[in-house]
Protein backbone atom coordinates (compact mmCIF):
# COMPACT_ATOMS: atom_id res chain seq x y z
CA UNK A 1 0.00 0.00 0.00
CA UNK A 2 2.20 3.20 -1.33
CA UNK A 3 0.05 5.72 0.39
CA UNK A 4 0.85 3.68 4.05
CA UNK A 5 3.96 5.13 6.14
CA UNK A 6 4.34 1.65 8.24
CA UNK A 7 4.88 -1.73 6.29
CA UNK A 8 5.48 -3.69 10.15
CA UNK A 9 4.54 -3.36 13.52
CA UNK A 10 6.72 -5.04 15.95
CA UNK A 11 6.24 -5.50 19.83
CA UNK A 12 8.16 -6.73 22.20
CA UNK A 13 6.63 -8.93 24.80
CA UNK A 14 8.05 -9.45 28.40
CA UNK A 15 6.25 -6.37 30.27
CA UNK A 16 4.86 -5.22 26.94
CA UNK A 17 2.11 -7.72 26.30
CA UNK A 18 2.43 -9.81 29.60
CA UNK A 19 3.75 -9.25 32.86
CA UNK A 20 6.97 -10.29 33.52
CA UNK A 21 9.27 -8.39 35.81
CA UNK A 22 6.47 -9.37 38.24
CA UNK A 23 7.38 -12.67 38.63
CA UNK A 24 11.46 -11.89 39.10
CA UNK A 25 10.13 -9.64 42.02
CA UNK A 26 8.01 -12.57 43.92
CA UNK A 27 10.58 -14.67 43.04
CA UNK A 28 13.40 -12.34 44.85
CA UNK A 29 10.73 -11.93 47.02
CA UNK A 30 11.08 -15.64 48.07
CA UNK A 31 14.26 -15.76 48.00
CA UNK A 32 15.24 -13.17 50.83
CA UNK A 33 12.87 -15.18 52.96
CA UNK A 34 14.76 -18.21 51.57
CA UNK A 35 18.47 -16.44 52.49
CA UNK A 36 16.76 -15.16 55.95
CA UNK A 37 16.39 -18.66 56.90
CA UNK A 38 19.83 -19.72 56.21
CA UNK A 39 20.87 -16.91 58.49
CA UNK A 40 21.64 -14.16 56.10
CA UNK A 41 19.46 -11.29 56.64
CA UNK A 42 19.75 -8.28 54.24
CA UNK A 43 17.41 -5.59 53.53
CA UNK A 44 15.41 -5.32 49.88
CA UNK A 45 17.62 -3.09 48.51
CA UNK A 46 20.77 -4.22 49.54
CA UNK A 47 19.52 -7.61 48.06
CA UNK A 48 18.57 -5.82 45.14
CA UNK A 49 21.54 -4.65 44.25
CA UNK A 50 23.29 -7.35 44.62
CA UNK A 51 21.01 -9.59 42.77
CA UNK A 52 21.29 -7.28 39.63
CA UNK A 53 24.87 -6.85 39.88
CA UNK A 54 24.88 -10.24 39.55
CA UNK A 55 22.72 -10.49 36.85
CA UNK A 56 24.36 -8.08 34.70
CA UNK A 57 27.63 -9.96 34.96
CA UNK A 58 26.17 -13.36 33.93
CA UNK A 59 24.56 -12.09 30.85
CA UNK A 60 27.63 -12.57 29.36
CA UNK A 61 27.73 -16.44 30.31
CA UNK A 62 23.93 -17.30 30.35
CA UNK A 63 21.87 -14.63 27.98
CA UNK A 64 18.99 -13.16 29.23
CA UNK A 65 16.09 -15.58 31.10
CA UNK A 66 15.19 -17.80 33.98
CA UNK A 67 18.24 -19.96 33.77
CA UNK A 68 20.45 -16.92 34.36
CA UNK A 69 18.62 -15.55 36.90
CA UNK A 70 18.37 -18.63 38.96
CA UNK A 71 22.04 -19.31 38.36
CA UNK A 72 22.48 -15.70 39.40
CA UNK A 73 20.57 -16.24 42.52
CA UNK A 74 21.99 -19.13 43.25
CA UNK A 75 25.73 -17.62 43.30
CA UNK A 76 24.20 -14.86 45.31
CA UNK A 77 23.09 -17.59 47.64
CA UNK A 78 26.70 -19.21 48.01
CA UNK A 79 28.94 -15.78 48.22
CA UNK A 80 26.42 -14.13 50.64
CA UNK A 81 26.85 -17.10 53.17
CA UNK A 82 30.24 -17.51 52.74
CA UNK A 83 29.27 -21.32 51.48
CA UNK A 84 27.39 -22.16 54.23
CA UNK A 85 24.17 -22.06 52.35
CA UNK A 86 22.59 -26.12 51.72
CA UNK A 87 21.62 -28.52 49.04
CA UNK A 88 18.15 -27.85 50.63
CA UNK A 89 18.16 -24.06 50.16
CA UNK A 90 19.50 -24.90 46.73
CA UNK A 91 16.95 -27.01 45.64
CA UNK A 92 14.27 -24.62 46.92
CA UNK A 93 15.87 -21.61 44.46
CA UNK A 94 15.50 -24.29 41.47
CA UNK A 95 12.22 -24.82 42.58
CA UNK A 96 11.25 -21.31 42.18
CA UNK A 97 12.33 -20.83 38.66
CA UNK A 98 10.46 -24.20 37.39
CA UNK A 99 7.28 -22.06 39.09
CA UNK A 100 8.22 -18.95 36.93
CA UNK A 101 9.37 -21.11 34.10
CA UNK A 102 5.72 -22.94 33.79
CA UNK A 103 3.10 -20.14 35.75
CA UNK A 104 0.35 -18.32 33.51
CA UNK A 105 1.04 -15.79 31.15
CA UNK A 106 -1.43 -12.93 32.30
CA UNK A 107 -1.46 -10.27 29.56
CA UNK A 108 -1.16 -5.89 30.06
CA UNK A 109 -4.56 -4.68 29.73
CA UNK A 110 -5.29 -3.89 25.75
CA UNK A 111 -2.75 -6.17 24.89
CA UNK A 112 -5.36 -8.90 22.49
CA UNK A 113 -6.98 -5.70 22.06
CA UNK A 114 -4.34 -3.69 19.96
CA UNK A 115 -3.35 -7.02 18.25
CA UNK A 116 -6.22 -7.69 17.05
CA UNK A 117 -7.43 -4.47 15.62
CA UNK A 118 -3.62 -4.07 13.95
CA UNK A 119 -3.08 -7.64 12.48
CA UNK A 120 -5.55 -7.51 10.09
CA UNK A 121 -4.01 -4.53 8.84
CA UNK A 122 -0.26 -4.93 9.18
CA UNK A 123 2.11 -8.19 9.65
CA UNK A 124 2.76 -7.76 13.01
CA UNK A 125 6.08 -9.23 14.17
CA UNK A 126 7.00 -10.21 18.28
CA UNK A 127 10.70 -9.31 18.66
CA UNK A 128 11.86 -10.59 22.29
CA UNK A 129 14.93 -11.30 24.08
CA UNK A 130 15.31 -14.26 26.51
CA UNK A 131 15.35 -18.29 26.46
CA UNK A 132 13.78 -19.03 23.10
CA UNK A 133 12.42 -22.55 24.67
CA UNK A 134 10.72 -20.11 27.36
CA UNK A 135 9.43 -17.32 25.24
CA UNK A 136 8.02 -19.87 22.58
CA UNK A 137 6.27 -21.34 25.54
CA UNK A 138 5.01 -18.28 27.04
CA UNK A 139 3.76 -17.04 23.33
CA UNK A 140 1.92 -20.56 23.27
CA UNK A 141 0.68 -19.98 26.30
CA UNK A 142 -0.61 -16.40 25.81
CA UNK A 143 -2.92 -17.03 22.73
CA UNK A 144 -1.39 -14.13 20.91
CA UNK A 145 0.46 -16.22 18.38
CA UNK A 146 -2.32 -16.46 15.54
CA UNK A 147 -1.63 -12.56 15.67
CA UNK A 148 2.24 -12.44 14.59
CA UNK A 149 3.25 -13.43 11.17
CA UNK A 150 6.60 -13.44 12.50
CA UNK A 151 8.69 -14.21 15.95
CA UNK A 152 12.31 -13.11 16.33
CA UNK A 153 14.07 -14.17 19.24
CA UNK A 154 17.19 -12.50 20.18
CA UNK A 155 20.22 -12.48 22.60
CA UNK A 156 20.06 -8.72 22.86
CA UNK A 157 18.54 -5.76 21.00
CA UNK A 158 21.17 -3.64 19.79
CA UNK A 159 20.74 -1.29 16.66
CA UNK A 160 22.85 -3.68 15.27
CA UNK A 161 19.99 -7.01 15.68
CA UNK A 162 17.59 -4.61 14.35
CA UNK A 163 18.95 -3.63 11.56
CA UNK A 164 19.85 -7.54 10.90
CA UNK A 165 15.99 -8.53 11.36
CA UNK A 166 15.22 -5.65 8.96
CA UNK A 167 17.17 -6.50 6.41
CA UNK A 168 15.91 -10.15 6.64
CA UNK A 169 12.36 -9.55 6.36
CA UNK A 170 13.26 -6.79 3.68
CA UNK A 171 11.90 -3.99 5.63
CA UNK A 172 12.96 -0.56 4.87
CA UNK A 173 13.43 1.12 8.70
CA UNK A 174 11.80 3.91 7.76
CA UNK A 175 8.69 2.30 7.95
CA UNK A 176 9.08 -0.07 10.56
CA UNK A 177 7.60 0.85 14.05
CA UNK A 178 8.22 -0.86 17.65
CA UNK A 179 6.40 -1.01 20.30
CA UNK A 180 7.97 -1.72 23.78
CA UNK A 181 8.26 -1.02 27.25
CA UNK A 182 11.92 -0.68 27.50
CA UNK A 183 13.71 2.44 25.72
CA UNK A 184 16.91 0.89 26.35
CA UNK A 185 16.04 -2.13 24.36
CA UNK A 186 12.68 -0.85 21.86
CA UNK A 187 12.95 2.71 21.43
CA UNK A 188 16.53 4.05 21.32
CA UNK A 189 18.04 1.34 18.74
CA UNK A 190 15.18 1.67 16.63
CA UNK A 191 14.62 5.42 16.45
CA UNK A 192 18.79 5.59 16.23
CA UNK A 193 18.51 3.05 12.76
CA UNK A 194 15.56 5.38 11.41
CA UNK A 195 12.60 3.53 12.23
CA UNK A 196 9.62 4.66 14.72
CA UNK A 197 9.17 3.68 18.19
CA UNK A 198 6.18 3.59 20.41
CA UNK A 199 7.07 3.44 24.52
CA UNK A 200 4.52 2.01 26.85
CA UNK A 201 5.95 2.23 30.19
CA UNK A 202 5.49 -0.90 31.97
CA UNK A 203 4.96 -0.12 36.03
CA UNK A 204 7.60 -2.62 36.92
CA UNK A 205 10.86 -2.65 34.94
CA UNK A 206 14.50 -4.07 35.53
CA UNK A 207 16.42 -1.46 36.61
CA UNK A 208 19.09 -3.12 33.98
CA UNK A 209 16.64 -1.70 31.16
CA UNK A 210 16.43 1.69 32.12
CA UNK A 211 17.68 4.96 29.55
CA UNK A 212 17.19 8.13 28.43
CA UNK A 213 14.17 8.72 25.81
CA UNK A 214 15.88 9.69 22.61
CA UNK A 215 15.99 13.35 21.72
CA UNK A 216 12.61 13.61 19.23
CA UNK A 217 13.30 16.02 16.86
CA UNK A 218 12.08 14.16 13.94
CA UNK A 219 8.54 13.05 15.85
CA UNK A 220 9.10 9.40 15.70
CA UNK A 221 9.02 8.63 18.72
CA UNK A 222 5.70 8.15 21.24
CA UNK A 223 4.58 7.57 24.51
CA UNK A 224 1.41 5.96 25.35
CA UNK A 225 0.56 4.68 28.45
CA UNK A 226 -1.32 1.28 27.61
CA UNK A 227 -1.42 -0.55 24.11
CA UNK A 228 -5.51 0.72 24.68
CA UNK A 229 -4.14 3.24 22.71
CA UNK A 230 -1.86 2.06 19.67
CA UNK A 231 -4.50 1.16 17.19
CA UNK A 232 -5.28 5.20 17.69
CA UNK A 233 -1.85 6.46 17.30
CA UNK A 234 -1.26 4.18 14.61
CA UNK A 235 -3.90 5.82 12.77
CA UNK A 236 -2.57 8.99 13.29
CA UNK A 237 1.02 7.99 12.40
CA UNK A 238 -0.59 6.63 9.24
CA UNK A 239 -2.22 10.36 8.80
CA UNK A 240 1.10 12.27 8.96
CA UNK A 241 -0.18 14.21 12.04
CA UNK B 1 20.39 -23.39 -11.79
CA UNK B 2 17.75 -25.55 -12.81
CA UNK B 3 19.99 -28.63 -13.64
CA UNK B 4 20.99 -28.70 -9.71
CA UNK B 5 19.27 -31.21 -7.47
CA UNK B 6 20.06 -29.21 -3.95
CA UNK B 7 19.43 -25.77 -3.50
CA UNK B 8 20.35 -25.14 0.06
CA UNK B 9 23.18 -26.98 1.97
CA UNK B 10 22.40 -27.22 6.19
CA UNK B 11 24.69 -28.08 9.14
CA UNK B 12 24.15 -28.95 12.61
CA UNK B 13 26.64 -27.27 14.53
CA UNK B 14 27.53 -29.49 17.66
CA UNK B 15 29.67 -32.19 17.63
CA UNK B 16 28.99 -32.19 13.74
CA UNK B 17 30.91 -28.85 12.57
CA UNK B 18 32.86 -28.53 16.09
CA UNK B 19 33.47 -30.68 19.62
CA UNK B 20 30.69 -30.32 22.24
CA UNK B 21 30.05 -33.16 24.16
CA UNK B 22 33.70 -33.65 24.68
CA UNK B 23 33.15 -30.60 27.22
CA UNK B 24 29.96 -32.00 28.39
CA UNK B 25 32.04 -35.57 29.64
CA UNK B 26 35.14 -33.47 30.60
CA UNK B 27 32.57 -31.78 33.01
CA UNK B 28 30.31 -34.99 34.38
CA UNK B 29 34.33 -36.08 34.94
CA UNK B 30 34.91 -33.30 37.05
CA UNK B 31 31.36 -32.97 38.78
CA UNK B 32 31.97 -37.04 39.79
CA UNK B 33 34.98 -36.00 41.94
CA UNK B 34 33.20 -32.90 43.32
CA UNK B 35 30.94 -35.54 44.71
CA UNK B 36 32.99 -37.99 46.16
CA UNK B 37 34.90 -35.27 48.31
CA UNK B 38 31.43 -34.26 49.32
CA UNK B 39 30.78 -38.47 50.42
CA UNK B 40 28.81 -39.17 47.49
CA UNK B 41 30.41 -42.14 45.56
CA UNK B 42 29.10 -43.59 42.65
CA UNK B 43 30.68 -45.76 39.44
CA UNK B 44 30.67 -43.68 36.15
CA UNK B 45 27.55 -45.27 34.82
CA UNK B 46 25.34 -44.93 37.38
CA UNK B 47 26.38 -41.06 37.45
CA UNK B 48 25.71 -40.54 33.89
CA UNK B 49 22.44 -42.33 34.45
CA UNK B 50 21.26 -40.36 36.84
CA UNK B 51 22.45 -36.76 35.41
CA UNK B 52 20.95 -38.13 31.86
CA UNK B 53 17.55 -38.64 33.16
CA UNK B 54 17.76 -35.40 34.87
CA UNK B 55 18.71 -33.26 31.65
CA UNK B 56 16.16 -34.67 30.16
CA UNK B 57 13.63 -33.94 32.05
CA UNK B 58 14.77 -30.93 32.54
CA UNK B 59 14.60 -30.11 29.32
CA UNK B 60 11.21 -29.18 29.34
CA UNK B 61 12.02 -26.39 31.51
CA UNK B 62 15.17 -24.93 30.87
CA UNK B 63 15.70 -26.28 27.07
CA UNK B 64 18.95 -27.51 25.70
CA UNK B 65 22.36 -26.13 26.42
CA UNK B 66 24.97 -25.27 29.13
CA UNK B 67 22.88 -23.69 31.25
CA UNK B 68 20.10 -26.68 31.42
CA UNK B 69 23.03 -29.11 32.12
CA UNK B 70 24.53 -27.69 34.93
CA UNK B 71 21.22 -26.88 36.78
CA UNK B 72 20.63 -30.87 36.14
CA UNK B 73 24.07 -31.13 38.00
CA UNK B 74 23.30 -28.86 41.01
CA UNK B 75 20.24 -30.90 41.26
CA UNK B 76 21.51 -34.27 41.04
CA UNK B 77 24.14 -32.98 43.93
CA UNK B 78 21.55 -31.74 46.30
CA UNK B 79 19.44 -34.98 45.52
CA UNK B 80 22.06 -37.59 45.68
CA UNK B 81 23.95 -35.82 48.67
CA UNK B 82 20.22 -35.73 50.19
CA UNK B 83 20.56 -31.63 50.70
CA UNK B 84 23.78 -32.15 52.56
CA UNK B 85 25.90 -30.33 49.48
CA UNK B 86 27.66 -27.45 50.40
CA UNK B 87 27.45 -23.90 48.54
CA UNK B 88 31.21 -24.10 47.94
CA UNK B 89 30.58 -27.31 46.04
CA UNK B 90 27.86 -25.82 44.06
CA UNK B 91 30.06 -22.74 43.37
CA UNK B 92 32.11 -25.32 41.44
CA UNK B 93 29.76 -26.73 39.44
CA UNK B 94 28.32 -23.16 38.54
CA UNK B 95 32.28 -22.62 37.77
CA UNK B 96 32.39 -25.95 35.51
CA UNK B 97 29.62 -23.75 33.21
CA UNK B 98 31.43 -20.87 32.82
CA UNK B 99 34.33 -22.50 31.81
CA UNK B 100 32.03 -24.41 29.14
CA UNK B 101 30.89 -21.68 28.20
CA UNK B 102 33.89 -19.64 27.10
CA UNK B 103 36.33 -22.21 26.00
CA UNK B 104 37.87 -22.54 22.49
CA UNK B 105 35.73 -23.58 20.22
CA UNK B 106 37.42 -26.76 18.25
CA UNK B 107 36.95 -27.45 14.86
CA UNK B 108 36.36 -31.10 13.42
CA UNK B 109 38.54 -32.53 10.85
CA UNK B 110 37.03 -31.51 7.54
CA UNK B 111 35.25 -29.05 8.68
CA UNK B 112 36.75 -25.47 7.46
CA UNK B 113 37.43 -26.81 4.44
CA UNK B 114 34.55 -28.78 3.59
CA UNK B 115 32.47 -25.49 4.15
CA UNK B 116 35.23 -23.28 2.22
CA UNK B 117 34.55 -26.04 -0.97
CA UNK B 118 30.64 -25.35 -0.63
CA UNK B 119 29.74 -21.74 0.21
CA UNK B 120 30.99 -20.04 -3.35
CA UNK B 121 28.11 -22.84 -4.45
CA UNK B 122 25.70 -23.42 -2.19
CA UNK B 123 23.72 -20.85 0.27
CA UNK B 124 25.13 -22.81 3.38
CA UNK B 125 22.31 -22.65 6.46
CA UNK B 126 22.90 -23.52 10.06
CA UNK B 127 20.52 -25.09 12.24
CA UNK B 128 21.32 -25.86 15.87
CA UNK B 129 19.49 -26.39 19.06
CA UNK B 130 20.44 -24.77 22.37
CA UNK B 131 21.12 -21.90 24.36
CA UNK B 132 20.47 -18.86 22.01
CA UNK B 133 23.04 -16.78 22.94
CA UNK B 134 25.90 -19.36 23.27
CA UNK B 135 25.60 -20.43 19.98
CA UNK B 136 25.85 -17.26 18.36
CA UNK B 137 29.06 -17.29 20.46
CA UNK B 138 30.99 -19.91 19.52
CA UNK B 139 29.58 -19.59 15.75
CA UNK B 140 31.62 -16.32 16.16
CA UNK B 141 35.05 -18.31 18.04
CA UNK B 142 34.69 -20.88 15.31
CA UNK B 143 35.83 -18.02 12.72
CA UNK B 144 33.11 -20.35 10.68
CA UNK B 145 30.30 -17.36 10.52
CA UNK B 146 30.99 -15.92 7.02
CA UNK B 147 30.88 -19.28 5.41
CA UNK B 148 27.13 -19.12 6.25
CA UNK B 149 24.39 -17.10 4.78
CA UNK B 150 21.63 -18.26 7.24
CA UNK B 151 21.47 -19.18 11.02
CA UNK B 152 18.56 -20.70 12.53
CA UNK B 153 18.63 -21.75 16.12
CA UNK B 154 15.89 -23.62 17.22
CA UNK B 155 14.45 -24.86 20.57
CA UNK B 156 13.86 -28.85 18.92
CA UNK B 157 14.58 -30.26 15.73
CA UNK B 158 11.51 -31.87 14.97
CA UNK B 159 9.98 -32.58 11.44
CA UNK B 160 7.33 -28.89 12.15
CA UNK B 161 10.34 -27.36 12.94
CA UNK B 162 12.40 -27.99 9.33
CA UNK B 163 8.97 -27.77 7.98
CA UNK B 164 8.88 -24.12 9.42
CA UNK B 165 12.21 -23.24 8.38
CA UNK B 166 11.84 -25.01 4.91
CA UNK B 167 9.11 -22.49 4.12
CA UNK B 168 10.56 -19.40 6.21
CA UNK B 169 13.23 -20.04 2.95
CA UNK B 170 11.10 -20.85 0.25
CA UNK B 171 13.10 -24.38 -0.16
CA UNK B 172 11.50 -27.05 -1.42
CA UNK B 173 12.24 -30.12 0.87
CA UNK B 174 13.06 -32.09 -1.87
CA UNK B 175 15.66 -29.89 -2.71
CA UNK B 176 17.63 -29.13 0.78
CA UNK B 177 20.84 -31.73 2.29
CA UNK B 178 20.63 -31.38 5.91
CA UNK B 179 24.41 -32.79 7.79
CA UNK B 180 24.72 -33.72 11.02
CA UNK B 181 25.82 -36.03 13.54
CA UNK B 182 22.55 -36.91 15.46
CA UNK B 183 20.19 -39.31 13.34
CA UNK B 184 17.26 -38.24 15.87
CA UNK B 185 17.48 -34.28 15.28
CA UNK B 186 19.52 -33.83 11.46
CA UNK B 187 18.39 -37.44 9.74
CA UNK B 188 15.50 -38.36 10.93
CA UNK B 189 13.24 -35.36 10.53
CA UNK B 190 14.62 -34.34 7.57
CA UNK B 191 14.23 -37.91 5.34
CA UNK B 192 10.65 -37.67 6.94
CA UNK B 193 9.68 -34.06 5.24
CA UNK B 194 11.15 -35.57 2.05
CA UNK B 195 14.79 -33.78 1.95
CA UNK B 196 17.97 -35.43 1.87
CA UNK B 197 20.73 -36.11 4.78
CA UNK B 198 23.67 -36.85 5.22
CA UNK B 199 24.87 -38.52 8.71
CA UNK B 200 28.29 -37.86 9.83
CA UNK B 201 28.72 -40.04 13.15
CA UNK B 202 30.89 -38.09 15.79
CA UNK B 203 33.33 -40.62 17.79
CA UNK B 204 30.64 -38.83 21.25
CA UNK B 205 27.12 -38.54 21.30
CA UNK B 206 24.40 -37.65 23.49
CA UNK B 207 22.54 -40.25 25.11
CA UNK B 208 19.80 -38.67 23.90
CA UNK B 209 20.68 -38.24 20.22
CA UNK B 210 20.20 -41.46 19.14
CA UNK B 211 17.91 -43.22 17.01
CA UNK B 212 17.53 -45.88 14.04
CA UNK B 213 18.71 -44.95 10.66
CA UNK B 214 15.38 -44.31 8.48
CA UNK B 215 14.59 -47.55 6.42
CA UNK B 216 16.54 -45.71 3.27
CA UNK B 217 14.28 -46.92 0.01
CA UNK B 218 15.01 -43.63 -1.79
CA UNK B 219 18.50 -43.06 -1.96
CA UNK B 220 18.32 -39.92 0.21
CA UNK B 221 20.31 -40.58 3.26
CA UNK B 222 24.20 -41.42 3.33
CA UNK B 223 26.12 -41.20 5.67
CA UNK B 224 30.17 -40.62 6.01
CA UNK B 225 33.18 -40.75 8.19
CA UNK B 226 34.23 -37.14 8.34
CA UNK B 227 33.08 -33.98 6.15
CA UNK B 228 36.32 -34.21 3.89
CA UNK B 229 33.86 -36.47 1.96
CA UNK B 230 31.44 -34.18 1.74
CA UNK B 231 32.02 -31.71 -1.10
CA UNK B 232 32.29 -35.50 -3.05
CA UNK B 233 29.31 -36.46 -1.94
CA UNK B 234 27.43 -33.41 -3.32
CA UNK B 235 29.01 -33.65 -6.52
CA UNK B 236 27.66 -37.10 -6.79
CA UNK B 237 24.55 -36.22 -5.78
CA UNK B 238 24.01 -33.62 -7.96
CA UNK B 239 25.19 -36.51 -10.77
CA UNK B 240 22.27 -38.02 -10.02
CA UNK B 241 24.62 -41.12 -9.22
Amino acid sequence: MPDRRIDVIAFDADDTLWHNERSYRDARARFRVLLAEAGVALSDDELEQFVNQREVQNIGYYGYGVSSFILSLIETAVELSDGRIDGRAIAEVIAISKQMLTEDVELFEGAREALAALAPHYPLMLVTKGDLLHQQSKLERSGLQGFFRYVEVVSHKTCNVYRGILARHAVDPDRFLMVGNSLRSDVVPVIELGGRAVHVPAALSWAHEHAELPADDRGRCFEIATLLALPGLVATIEMGA
